[in-house]
């Protein structure tokens, strides 16, 4: 642990989506937060925004709001999004005036996040500046956590679908949440991608990052999207820290969601390997499962297995913990 | 009553405020239901919307809705406003966050109408075409009555005040919600009125009524900022409808609201034979509280007295119905 003692404010710099993402950076700021050599640690959350959508007429960022749920505390435990103890009275509401979608489950404290978020972006104010005034709430400066969206300028996730109704795009979270993805996708588009910017301080939390970790998040849908940010990529590839990533696939299957189907659509296999495959101009260190251990060899990056399934909260440290270790270890190296 | 007979399809046009306007028109609903002879009498009510306000980018129409929930059996009896078994978990969250203002109370429920109205509105509805999409909701056009907004221009009432923080202009609802109208009001000022013009169906609504009613509503803020809408006034001078008020005032004070006070702030007497002065060019009837009786002596417009005290919904039944018979009075002789 002669690393750590080197960097006492260590610069931790992480891409994530929802709930998997979530949970694990909760994991490591519980771990960063046992070591007191480790308590000045900064970490940098960078956000998939490619989910976000408009709903009756409010700007909803899921990723953004599971994280910030997560972390400050809010989230509701057991589904790994929205709040606890939360209220449904206003979709109910909505519904009884015919509103559309219906799909889309929406609580009333949630509802609060949603209704602050548009307002405030009506004022003019960016998403990076939303997201930081709903951060303050949460108590992430607190715990010295810097939420990013990765782009202030809207990007949408559409899936290319094809079913009874013909060949059509919806919207990503009309595949995920209402078909379930069961409809198999044939190609995801990033709408808007193409005149999107980073937001401010994602390059540069790449380039002057300590080390650089990827969660379990969806490789496809969630890392993806990011990895699509003009610039992006090329600050990984840039970057002299140590980038580790942590697979989302135990024995091949996603523990959650469903990231073999977005694999399938854009024509990867489900495994370890595969998933690596993804990252491989940029990454050097790939936490796998420890089943999936003896599969995956890489030419360019280092491989541990361990336990990776994030039974509890302890469990997402220790996973939080051991590739923080890997980093180090490549860093030192 | 048979003038009753004379009028199976009578057409009621009424301009009303929030709470008062909103009981006495349940009432009048009420009586009509109760006599097979008016079961098929026409509503219109043209609701104020000078209270309207932007809150938390969320348009909020407060006698608008108050009319709803109250003609819709949705309201909260107590309080008069708002909706029975209502949540408040929405605002607690905007509190969190900062949003402000935390003086003017929205619940749950009461958001599901904001944010479904803003949705619309935001998709280029009119409010009369979105009051018409609510009111469908709250069951209106099966008691056949038809809701409408006074204007689609947005008007605010805005009133000066002067206080500690030297002389400004605040919202009404700031003003009527935050201080109580305690602070004395210098005067009301109809902001947009001067570019507003009559929703489509309001003017037509006056003109070809059988009876015209003015609700115990404020007279200044309520009745008396609808009759600013460029025509209402004329529509009413010109109507072969009788037009029967109801005073708001009993032994010069009002049951409810600050109606004193939004009188002092136009140099007008707090008595019902003053108000009714408010109505001189148009009216044709006034009904007023037996104490006040003996006092009122108008030139032009009948005087009846008798308890006006809407202290159950059937006694508001008995005061619409006896404001209504005044005008069939009226209009057979």
């Amino acid at each position: 642990m002669g690393a750590y003692a080197r960097l006492p404010r260590m610069r931790i710099t992480a891409l994530a989506g929802g709930v998997g993402g979530a949970r694990f950076l909760r994991g490591l700021r519980d771990h960063l937060d046992a070591d007191p050599s480790l308590a000045e640690a900064e970490l940098t959350v960078i956000g998939n925004t490619g989910d976000d959508i408009n709903l009756f007429g409010l700007r909803v960022c899921p990723d953004l709001d599971t994280l910030l749920y997560t972390l400050g505390e809010g989230v509701h435990e057991g589904q790994g999004w929205g709040r606890a103890d939360e209220g449904h009275l206003v979709q109910a509401e909505l519904a009884a005036y015919g509103a559309e979608p219906q799909w889309f489950a929406l609580g009333d404290k949630d509802f609060g996040t949603h209704i602050v978020r548009s307002q405030w972006l009506g004022q003019g104010l960016s998403l990076s500046e939303v997201t930081a005034r709903l951060a303050e709430r949460w108590g992430l400066p607190r715990q010295r956590v810097t939420l990013l969206p990765m782009s202030d300028s809207p990007v949408e996730t559409h899936v290319v679908v094809e079913d009874d109704e013909g060949q059509r795009a919806v919207h990503f979270q009309e595949w995920w949440v209402r078909m379930q993805a069961a409809v198999p996708a044939q190609r995801f588009v990033a709408v808007g991608m193409d005149r999107a910017t980073a937001a401010p301080g994602v390059l540069d939390a790449i380039r002057r990052a300590d080390v650089v970790l990827l969660p379990p998040s969806n490789p496809v849908v969630s890392i993806g999207i990011i990895l699509g940010v003009p610039g992006v990529r090329d600050a990984l590839r840039g970057s002299s820290a140590p980038v580790v990533g942590v697979s989302p696939l135990i024995g091949g299957m996603p523990v959650r969601g469903h990231a073999d189907a977005c694999l399938a659509a854009i024509g990867v296999e489900s495994t370890a390997s595969a998933v690596a495959g993804l990252y491989e101009d940029f990454l050097d260190g790939w936490l796998v499962s420890t089943e999936d251990a003896a599969s995956v060899r890489l030419p360019r990056a280092a491989v541990h297995g361990r336990p990776l399934l994030m039974s509890s909260r302890a469990a997402a440290a220790d996973i939080a913990g051991a590739a923080l270790a890997l980093a180090l270890e490549l860093k030192a190296a």
